[in-house]
């Protein structure tokens, strides 16, 4: 125990350290580190997969299910996907040092804000690979340093990528501690990182409902959370047939195992009963389970009685649960006591009603007549994103380059004092 | 200890709800009850002095050394104050609902951020009622329910104040719950406060660093911390004599028991013999005792030597620390070190240097020729503050009304869907 914290204890040491290096690295350098970790990555394929295969072959010996073992596995294709996406946050724009809102005072000094690194990033994952080199791109954009901590069965993979990473650094003279990778598979060391707030600045868990709750409840340093994806699709009174039934059907159906996909549709009454067969035939076509409401089952036959529970379960399924409400009002009562504040969306062509969800819907992205499915980094034009924060603390909603960093003042003058 | 329990749990509850109307009031709904409030204090002065005596005569009965006696009085014209303080507020711009960077994405839809209440906000504060005033006034203009928590000699005083924050909000149709003041001096009520994360969004403790060090040990609520103050100047090789004497005066000598007063002064060695001697002599005239290093004995005779100790100290009195340095990396290297990351500035006609001490410098305020005085709301035209954050999670800096927000993504579509 003493030697965990004692190793957790140089580790935040080093990250400290280097997070001045990276803090004031140039957006070259930062770039050229990217580029030598993917060619790093390139040349190591090899030996990628075939530590890779170590982790594997314990999985399965150990019994995982095959979707763990296939969020474990790397191959040619995701090792591709790995470098790409490597090189693509070499071409975001860097947030560093970015100077806005510059403005005279009174006075005569001029202030303004500067974009700048938060300092040191602890991620912690399951035992998915990919994510510590798209984690540690991200962070070291940023100008943060990382620590990252992945799921104990992929524990060769990642010390194969943290070679890789480590190459990358030191080809474009940064310290090589600027990312580093937990070598050892006690849980003890994640209690260390997400308590040792001296050298951690944040902690940012990916990963299950589950693991997110208990670091959350044990962190002594600020997490960005994302909890669950309960998101709902309110087709209103004077909501537009067409988009309605694209939009609600895209919204569930897209993907269902993602975490901006509907869970639970509202329908105006005064539309139900025009909408709602159209909407059914589609779903169960595509074989999604309905639950809804009373008024719900009078109208789809097919649809189960919806209970309590229904209305607060992420399904991350073919299932669909569905209410009929009086109207906008108790759509968005229903969304402020069900909603996990993920995305809801309105399907509305009325101004005033469109104005009203807007305002009072309180979730970390709120759409009018648009598919939840939106509700991505990549879609926003954010870039790579390191998450999605269900939080309104700090940053909301898809978390990129910009919710990794903070913005200190700066102040010009010419010699002012205050009198 | 249980009923400490279900009464804290009630008035989470209850902010928790007015919370939903508070975030949805407009502009002059929240205006209007700033005004109402106004006007309940105005015609309460005679009951507000009257039950601040009470306190003042329980605070001389317990021995209450005189600071904390002046800070707890109220007289007419600190009631003055907090009315204008309220009419202040009044009339900055309102944050909630700001829209900012709108733009299409190549799917069709547009996306930009809304500005949003945090929800509920608890403020934990030393026996000073006029923070009653103004932390009610902050939160209701940004759209937030607050939870006030004074000190517990200043409980009749702020019972008072919180009778003319009910009469303002339900005068102007809000829910008197908006703004509650905690009634029972039980500490237990700050330990359920500081805990109960279903109701409060974010804590702000005002006080000395004792009490902010104890709460953020406990809380499982975020906080906006306000440590301490140990800011720097530095006066580089390139600095302009007069400039330099001016700031150096200025940040040290206008006020001695502020955050934002010099505590270290850093002197490049290549200007030291120059400029220590005019500023000893200024600051001795000024009854400033000086403790300096070895170089800085060797030149003004007056000063006593430094300890390490004097490095990490906010003294907040006249006493200065000072420390010949070889130049702006020394200086840098002293302040990543020793400062609290609150306000550091550099004196400097070197564009270069400049640009490096305004990188490298990791505070809240970084300041280039300009007295480390004016990091404050007003002076930097936030209007008025609820603290300065010398965290760099959420918000840094003088927090006003924006940093008692959020923003939330808005998504508006024409029925996109995702392909």
């Amino acid at each position: 125990m003493d030697d965990i914290k004692n190793y957790m204890k140089k580790i935040g040491e080093q990250a400290r350290l280097a997070s001045l290096a990276l803090a004031k690295a140039d957006t070259s350098t930062k770039n050229s580190a990217l580029e030598y970790i993917a060619t790093a990555l390139e040349e190591s394929r090899q030996q990628l997969i075939a530590e890779n295969k170590k982790d594997m072959d314990a999985g399965e010996k150990k019994g995982l299910d095959a979707a763990l073992l296939d969020r474990l596995a790397l191959n040619d294709a995701r090792i591709d996907s790995m470098i790409e996406g490597i090189r693509q946050v070499a071409t975001l724009p860097d947030p560093i040092g970015e100077i806005t809102d510059l403005k005279y005072r009174p006075s005569g000094i001029q202030i303004g804000k500067m974009r700048v690194a938060l300092g040191v990033i602890g991620i912690v994952y399951e035992s998915r690979p990919n994510v510590t080199a798209d984690a540690a791109a991200l962070c070291l954009k940023s100008g943060n340093a990382a620590i990252l901590r992945g799921g104990s069965e992929a524990i060769h993979s990642n010390k194969a990528i943290a070679k890789c990473l480590e190459q990358g650094l030191l080809g474009a003279g940064l310290p090589s501690t600027a990312v580093q990778v937990i070598e050892t598979t006690d849980r003890a060391a994640v209690g260390e990182l997400i308590t040792m707030s001296d050298y951690v600045d944040v902690i940012i868990p990916r990963g299950g409902k589950g693991l997110i709750e208990r670091i959350s409840k044990v962190a002594r340093v600020p997490v960005i959370k994302h909890l669950d994806g309960i998101c709902h699709v309110y087709i209103d009174d004077d909501a537009d047939e067409k988009k309605a039934v694209d939009i609600a059907l895209n919204a569930k159906t897209h993907r269902y195992g993602v975490c901006n996909a509907m869970e639970t549709l509202l329908v105006s009454k005064a539309v139900a009963e025009l909408i709602l067969p159209v909407l059914a035939e589609k779903y169960l076509e595509k074989g999604v389970e309905l639950r809804g409401c009373n008024r719900t089952v009078g109208i789809i036959s097919e649809a189960k009685a919806a209970s309590e529970a229904d209305w607060q379960t992420e399904y991350l399924a073919p299932i669909l649960s569905i209410k009929v409400v009086e109207g906008v009002d108790e759509a968005i009562a229903h969304i402020q006591k069900y909603s996990s504040k993920h995305t809801d969306a309105i399907v509305t062509e009325n101004y005033t009603t469109s104005r009203q969800f807007l305002t009072e819907v309180d979730s970390s992205s709120v759409m009018i007549n648009a598919s939840t499915r939106f509700a991505d980094g990549f879609e926003y034009g954010l870039g790579a994103e390191i998450g999605i924060s269900t939080d309104k603390f700090h940053v909301r909603g898809p978390v990129g380059l910009e919710g990794l960093t903070s913005q200190k003042f700066i102040v010009f003058g010419d010699g002012q004092t205050r009198n």
